[in-house]
């Protein structure tokens, strides 16, 4: 079991989570109730995750959602008010002493917890009050892949279950399906990594839901291809980065049909037709798709708030046969271990 | 005046800060009272200042601060509740739209508004329940300095104000003072900017109080000298991005002594010994600097809750003849305009 097979299960472990997992999440749901705020921890690709939910939470459940900083409990010893919180630890290991930390201080003040995580023995589920299993399996690649969209998973469940929308659940059950037709592309893909084999920089763009997408796939470039990539929003990547582009920079783009789109099309005509740049996009719009050096078309009927749990296979796919044209070995990254340890 | 007055003026620009705000913005304090909850909405440098924020009302407040994702508000339009919170825009010009949405919507709610700005008289201002001028003066440079010192100070201020902490108020009145002593490293930066002639990737390394000042230097490097850089917390940076980290990678930080400094400490060590990285330090540590390549010794006493206050100025320097070094002009970076509107 390699990086590959682990992208590859991805389909199979997804539709094992909703067959298992569905009546659990609502269950949760019901007793935490629809939370007044939440706050949530964690790191790395985890963090990743937490960045989707401040978006679907926020969009379909109206809950302002903030991320931690880890420092402020586990450093500092000056944490802020958790009054009327749920506080929610996303890990795949459930190990690293920031989050516990940041569990003891929300248990000291009377908050609820949530744990969302691989390894409901782990530290910081038997610290939660709740604790929901993403059930991704032993993940040995030290790139976490299935771990992502079973978190990205986990968030969607338990919005819809907050919700009580049946659009939504429905919309949640056609996932396996279209993460499947994504993984098609693979083919394709590795025909583009090779053009990028001397690739040591580029800028990835996503907005809104995809937002989260940006941060993941970013973080798989650095971690397996050694590429110093850097994620923004369409909107922030104006407020100044937008300097660094030259002809032929590389930009990494997820545009699907949504509410950001029109924002994002009309950034991504403006780099490709005045800064003449090297476009990477994954989309479901063949019109935009027509613009790009290297087209990724991802399914139709995709709704937006769930787009990131299928773009972000691409992406995966990508990074893994980028890393092998590079000549490097995608299941040992230099200098990392798959649980890290962090105060 | 160019970019380097600019960040020249920044002693005495935030004395005459402190000389005609303290009142205004004790008054506004006692007004809002201290609030349950903070919901700052920001873009580019003054995103970074609400990086600032997060930790100093966290720290000294126990406020809980939440970085808005303005997409839900001027896109979506499917906010999240801000019930009983105090809605914070920070903004130089005051004039961007996704801001704008954030506060008719807040306004909508019943929610509190504070602008933090530079123009008292801009949309975001008019809109807002309370207005604090950061008294920057004209910015004429496209990247911003003096706006960011100014608003790090309105934030320290208002922290103090809430918590009534007299010894915070003295703290932050030797401000102008440190910030002059560290505006003479500016030789020695100028000396090290030519060695930096050909960097064209890095990592920026802040954690902490000091994880805005990884960020806004970081964004400096893109503004103005075109170097992709990738600000991270110490501990961020370890859950995947150090994998970047080869023989000479060159690496940026910030580490002053207090709290976060053993965990710093720690890492750039490691770094340095293991990973043979060329290490650029800004530090009050003559034991640490002695393992940097280049090393920037800022003033002793200053307190870490005040140090990015004076600790992004040699940041700001180094950036201003690194982008002389290159060649290139400090005073029109390429693609950007003063004032940037997204929505």
């Amino acid at each position: 079991m390699g990086l590959r097979d682990e992208i590859l299960e991805q389909p199979t472990i997804f539709e094992s989570l909703l067959k298992d997992q569905t009546d659990r999440i609502a269950e949760i749901a019901s007793i935490i109730n629809k939370p007044t705020g939440i706050f949530i921890a964690a790191r790395g690709t985890s963090d990743n995750a937490a960045r989707y939910a401040n978006y679907v939470w926020g969009a379909n459940n109206q809950i302002p959602v903030a991320l931690a900083a880890p420092s402020l409990f586990s450093i500092y010893n000056t944490p802020p008010s958790l009054f009327g919180q749920l506080v929610v630890g996303i890990s795949q290991s459930g190990e690293s002493p920031d989050l516990l930390a940041v569990f003891t201080e929300a248990k000291r003040q009377g908050s609820q917890t949530l744990a969302i995580t691989n390894q409901s023995g782990s530290p910081l589920a038997k610290k939660a009050d709740h604790v929901i299993d993403i059930q991704a399996g032993t993940e040995r690649s030290i790139a976490a892949t299935k771990s992502y969209t079973t978190q990205l998973g986990v968030i969607a469940m338990l919005s819809a279950a907050w919700s009580g929308r049946s659009d939504h659940r429905e919309e949640i059950s056609r996932i396996p399906e279209q993460m499947a037709d994504a993984l098609r592309t693979e083919s394709q893909l590795q025909i583009f990594s090779t053009r990028y084999r001397d690739l040591d920089q580029c800028v990835m763009l996503g907005r809104g839901f995809n937002y989260s997408t940006a941060f993941e796939w970013s973080l798989k470039m650095k971690e397996l291809s050694y590429v110093v990539a850097l994620p923004y929003s369409s909107a922030d990547f104006q407020h100044g980065p937008i300097a660094l582009v030259s002809e032929g920079f590389s930009v990494f783009a997820i545009a699907t049909r949504g509410g950001v789109f029109p924002d994002m099309e009309k950034l991504l005509r403006k780099l490709k037709g005045e800064h003449k740049i090297r476009l990477f996009l994954i989309s479901d719009s063949d019109e935009l798709l027509s613009i790009a050096d290297c087209p990724i078309r991802i399914p139709d009927n995709i709704p937006e708030w769930l787009s990131p749990i299928i773009s972000i296979i691409p992406a995966q796919l990508f990074c893994y046969h980028l890393t092998l044209a590079k000549g490097m070995d995608p299941d040992a990254p230099r200098g990392l271990t798959k649980v890290t340890l962090t105060i």
